[in-house]
């Protein structure tokens, strides 16, 4: 119990596929007789697993010494199957109970159905090979079936040109030659939405149609021009196929007989600054991320919060594999800071440079504390434009403002981390200059820009999302 | 869609009884033909809806013009009725439409059963009057419900002393000459405790009987010898009476012909020190407790977050009626910096003492920031015995252990507000009077305390939590 502290990022895990495992202590099974109200409880001792129930694709109480490792097993596997997370809960007069004794443990991992897979693959390759212009759409699912690999090799091997979801982005490096950009309805770039939309033949490999990466449902994507496989469905123009794993697809395409074409991208529509004169002027967010683009490097890891963090950041150009992450989809305020944590955790040999508004910010950037205590170094942009910038142009008020902090005081309350100020592109550059030199500590620059400066894909969007609430 | 992140506060409401109404924006039902992947959804359209409906007592989803009026008036009727949290979702589709014509709103107050009220009052008052040694103990709801003048006049009538359990404290002033001290278990002070147990007729008034008023179930309540009344049940002796409202129960017993005795309590314990000679010793919880107990005053509004701040406060001598505010049931860390937002604006003639831990601050304190944006002042103490010090002495390890912040410096990060750094008793003597004497912003004290260092009334829980824990 006191679980629901969680309810938020466990519903986010959920939507956008993270394979989260919650384990949760709770009252003794002896002790819940007569419903007595122990503290933590809200309605019954079930409450808390009831709420879990609608976040999570398994979950299970071990109130049965002898079930408990099958439903253990049971629960994690289906974690793995669908990449959600799961819940898992302990009372605690059952931490000691031995197990069933000739318990098995649960092996038969899920196959794809061989005809149907078979199938699929066959018409999947028919259809390619007698395109014109395929392109691959990759989805975020690349990156938690660990098929990055195969799918660069499919691109290499066949020349297809390959773009990717926001909340897919960086699935391979955006600098490979076969990527052409971020696709996003008419929130991404035109020339690559043109040239998705023109395709005779769209490969859609692990990627949620969801309104952020749809651009707010701005694309036009033709179904029955399209092959659409997910880890839940598996589609080609306007029949389905049951039974087919993403993994085994994917794998089966990059086996079989596709043939290689010449490498023919459409021209690229945006080049980044190799060299950037700073001056004197107060800074913007185009020259700020323009800057950023140079910056980051094959050490850093992007980590963008909700808001023109994420919606400026999609043109960064990310080197690595997985090297940009953010709530693309599920879109909760807050999540760059906590992230970072996670992210630099799992590979302590990338520095993450987190893009944060400063309404998400305030929301959890105090984790940084934690940041501090285990010694890690993220560089972390508040985007400070003093209130909830990505709102104003939808609906102004009173209630998009925020108390404007010194953030670049904030290493003084945590007595560690290095601040700066920012507010013109002297500063800008000076600031992360040094920040890369200090590698010691986490850094945090406090970027001062106006108001109502948005990027463009924020102008893009905010048009787009303005008609929707006026209409 | 998005509301997850008030899942927990919603919990305590519930469990602590606040008719809280959340009303929740969602995609609008036009929107939700063939389940489209909007941000913010989890599952599916009614995932936000299925968990409140756990957390709530009402809960709506305004998706029909016709019975949308009739449906907001039940849940709040059941808001007030209940005195629990509902939930009302909005459609964003729906907010233009006119409701039904016709509409009438809904009255019909639930009443007592008349004859139920009648024969559990006329028992009531002949076992009271029977009894040697009656003691009223009062509950939270006593607040909840607006009964604490009706509390006053029938123990000012009578002359029955009365304890509050430590969720209920301050339900009416602690200095009131019938009022005997906390009622909680081995948890309390002893000589209360005593009085209450050997009472032959133990009258408890909207009291939760949870396991931290009950200090943990070490209390020894007689249910032969009680009469117990709740806004949900209602007992004398062994046996039930239905459809009897607490309200009505208490205006009853106080217009019924109970007689008037002598005032007799027992000896108080514990009296607060008048006088408190300040020296360069390392502040201690005792003596900052010592020295809280003589700084407040009619003006000021306690309010405790969970951890030491709670049990080390059930000491102090709280003046005016609810004006001390805790989570002493649902026990959330991080409750009192928020609260203390809420408390204020509900009373702006009060200002806020907070007493809350270095571990609970860290979760919520720069909820500071709306302190600061609304220009509130509450006096933030933070009791900093460097991690979470309620749990050392029943389990320690390095998950106990907090980066220790420089609280004083906070003010600097937000712009506004004074710091201080208390290790001793001089410094926290001249910390509370510039305190006092600075009342245009927030003032925060950081108290330096012993790791190891905790309360009375702490100990005696953990000893009884540890047990438990071992055992």
């Amino acid at each position: 119990m006191g679980g629901l502290k969680v309810a938020n990022t466990t519903a986010q895990a959920y939507a956008e596929k993270s394979p989260v495992v919650i384990i949760s202590g709770a009252p003794g099974i002896g002790e819940r007789f007569k419903n007595p109200l122990l503290h933590h409880k809200v309605k019954d001792f079930d409450t808390q697993y009831r709420v879990f129930k609608q976040l999570t694709v398994a979950s299970t109480v071990l109130d049965d010494p002898q079930t408990a490792f099958q439903e253990i097993d049971r629960v994690i596997a289906t974690a793995l199957r669908y990449k959600r997370p799961v819940y898992i809960e302990l009372p605690r007069d059952m931490v000691d109970l031995p197990g069933h004794l000739n318990y098995q443990p649960l092996l038969s991992p899920e196959n794809s159905d061989a005809n149907a897979l078979k199938e699929a693959l066959n018409e999947a390759v028919t259809t390619i090979n007698a395109a014109r212009q395929p392109v691959i759409l990759a989805g975020i699912e690349i990156h938690r079936f660990g098929l990055q690999e195969e799918l660069v090799q499919l691109v290499e091997k066949t020349n297809i040109p390959i773009a990717a979801t926001l909340l897919g982005k960086s699935v391979l490096s955006e600098l490979h030659p076969c990527y052409i950009g971020l696709y996003e309805g008419a929130m991404g770039r035109e020339e690559v939405r043109q040239y998705v939309e023109s395709s005779d033949c769209l490969i859609l490999l692990g990627a949620f149609m969801s309104d952020i990466n749809l651009g707010i449902f701005t694309a036009q994507l033709d179904q029955g021009r399209s092959i659409n496989i997910t880890s839940e469905k598996a589609s080609i123009q306007f029949h389905n196929y049951e039974g087919i794993r993403l993994q085994d697809f994917v794998r089966g395409l990059l086996d079989a007989n596709l043939r290689p074409r010449p490498l023919d991208l459409p021209p690229r529509g945006y080049v980044p600054l190799s060299d950037f004169p700073a001056s004197d002027r107060k800074i913007t967010i185009a020259r700020l991320f323009a800057r950023l683009n140079s910056f980051i490097d094959e050490n850093t890891i992007v980590i963008a919060d909700t808001g023109d963090a994420l919606f400026a950041s999609s043109d960064l150009i990310v080197r690595g594999r997985t090297e940009y992450i953010a709530s693309a989809y599920y879109a909760s305020l807050g999540f760059a800071v906590p992230a970072s944590l996670g992210a630099q955790l799992a590979n302590p040999n990338r520095r993450p440079l987190v893009l944060v508004g400063d309404g998400a910010f305030q929301m959890t950037g105090l984790e940084l504390s934690t940041t501090a205590r285990y010694r890690l170094n993220p560089i972390v942009v508040v985007i400070n434009n003093q209130g909830y910038g990505t709102e104003r142009p939808m609906q102004d008020g009173k209630f998009n403002d925020l108390l404007n902090w010194n953030y670049s005081k904030l290493p003084d309350l945590l007595g560690t981390g290095i601040g700066f100020k920012v507010t013109n592109e002297v500063e800008l550059e000076e600031a992360l200059l040094a920040s890369r030199t200090n590698s010691e500590s986490f850094c945090i620059l406090d970027v001062c820009i106006d108001s109502w400066d948005t990027s463009e894909a924020l102008k893009r969007l905010t048009r787009s999302l303005g008609a929707k609430i006026r209409g």
